[in-house]
């Protein structure tokens, strides 16, 4: 199933994508996607039932999926091989490294005020930074909890997928040697537009697609992650007790704009889609700032 | 004033400790300290009349003054110069810097799931981490919020400030690259023994003290500080809009266990002790992991 977290005159709702991707069926007594992740055994047999008309997609705003997570995004750096090569050559990365591509899962965070839904604006922080770059990545749903999750295991924990635009202010991600500062500006992790189900979508791998303006600039598969999902989450659970609702952006592949030469950074008035097979496309315009 | 958050027969209470501190007095109605930070002016005038009798300490189990932060806790990395430099010493940053001391604040975060009162007992997550280190740090949490606040105005919106232990696992601090992972072990963020507000403390500078089995590792002053407080919050701010009960961890001075050769890292049974002018005591022991 298909789910969304939308507003409708004025009032938040979890809703479920009809199947003609027309219209949004609210769940009864449900605010956003958290509520009913939490209690997912109950939350599925309830869902099973959820009829009535749909409201017309036109006459809704899309909120994300999860539009405040309880605390921040997990995140992969450097996840595919030619990303990995294309960031280290680019003169970007304060981190260290005799190879571009890392030994180990490099994880960082984005703080949950980054969070907008599809066709909410991506505030360009001008003043802040003059260096913005948009990330396509697969997103991925924590179903239920656990620390110490193995490989062979990880995928039973896996509520379901999302897309997440993981927008990087290159200038602090260099700056301040650290990454969090220049991937937690507001407004900067677009997500949705919707989330699936892992019944639904399966495993992958997924094929994902980021254009600006029109012009195609990311074109991968998720088969191509150096670390996957099953090693990702081990590697966070080893020792963070992961929580229901919690959200794990996956990395980007080759083809963001530090990538070129020059760099082709993003500004006001420029239009980020990314697809992913099943996940719909996330669309997002870079607004004039606040 | 003093605050704590406290358990007493099951039931979890904010509180104000009495002048001797020897005991609490329990706010009605609220749960935590971060509901009165939320309503700061209507919860001031509610705490000046704030009676009746205290709880003995001893009968109540004291918790983190804000159990569960609403995201992660931000942190500023090298911020004292001569722990910069045995950082930068000790091999253990895979953050490439042609100085030691860095030129714009180094930020990451902790996990909520971090965070214990004192007196818990840390987690050493044998099998994940064999190279358990401690950083004693001051805390400010935010009162008000707010996005790009100056460095004039950033203490008007500090609430107060408490102590935080920023445990860290060097191995993989180092591995991972970013930091995020090493600092995030559950129970790896203890925090207290109690919140004061800064209308109490003042804005130093406050002299903080490490042991480890009673022995002193750091002593120092928050007059050292690279960036300033004022400084950490105009940067933060600038593009990530901070809200009340958000904490930020301002960063360790020289005496960390992996400024020794060979380092001296932290194993069960050990107890780290950080104390701060005004603001208590805050102890943890290794416990034995579950």
């Amino acid at each position: 199933m298909k789910f969304v977290t939308f507003n409708h005159r004025g009032t938040e709702h979890a809703g479920v994508l009809n199947e003609e991707g027309t219209g949004v069926i609210p769940v009864p007594g449900s605010q956003d996607l958290l509520s009913l992740i939490d209690n997912w055994t109950e939350a599925a047999s309830q869902l099973a039932t959820v009829t009535g008309p749909a409201i017309n997609l036109a006459d809704v705003e899309l909120l994300a999926p999860i539009p405040v997570p309880r605390r921040n995004i997990f995140c992969v750096g450097r996840n595919y091989v030619e990303h990995a090569k294309e960031f280290a050559n680019s003169g970007y990365d304060a981190t260290a490294s005799a190879t571009a591509q890392p030994e180990y899962p490099v994880v960082f965070t984005k703080a949950p005020s980054t969070v907008i839904g599809t066709g909410a604006d991506i505030d360009p922080h001008t003043g802040v930074t003059s260096e913005l770059d948009y990330e396509a990545e697969l997103g991925v749903i924590i179903g239920i909890g656990g620390r110490g999750i193995s490989r062979a295991d990880a995928l039973d924990h896996v509520w379901g997928y999302t897309i997440i635009n993981d927008v990087t202010a290159r200038d602090l991600q260099k700056d301040h040697k650290q990454w969090f500062l220049g991937k937690s500006l507001d407004t900067h992790a677009p997500m949705g537009p919707w989330a699936v189900t892992r019944d639904e979508i399966g495993d992958g791998p997924l094929d994902l697609h980021c254009s600006v303006n029109g012009e195609t600039r990311q074109k991968a598969t998720t088969a191509d992650l150096i670390f996957d999902i099953p090693t990702i989450i081990e590697t966070i659970s080893a020792g963070i007790t992961l929580q229901p609702g919690d959200i794990i952006a996956t990395g980007t592949p080759v083809g963001v704009g530090i990538g070129f030469t020059p760099p082709r950074f993003l500004g006001t008035g420029d239009v980020v889609e990314i697809s992913i097979t099943g996940l719909g496309t996330l669309s997002n315009r870079i607004g004039e700032g606040r």
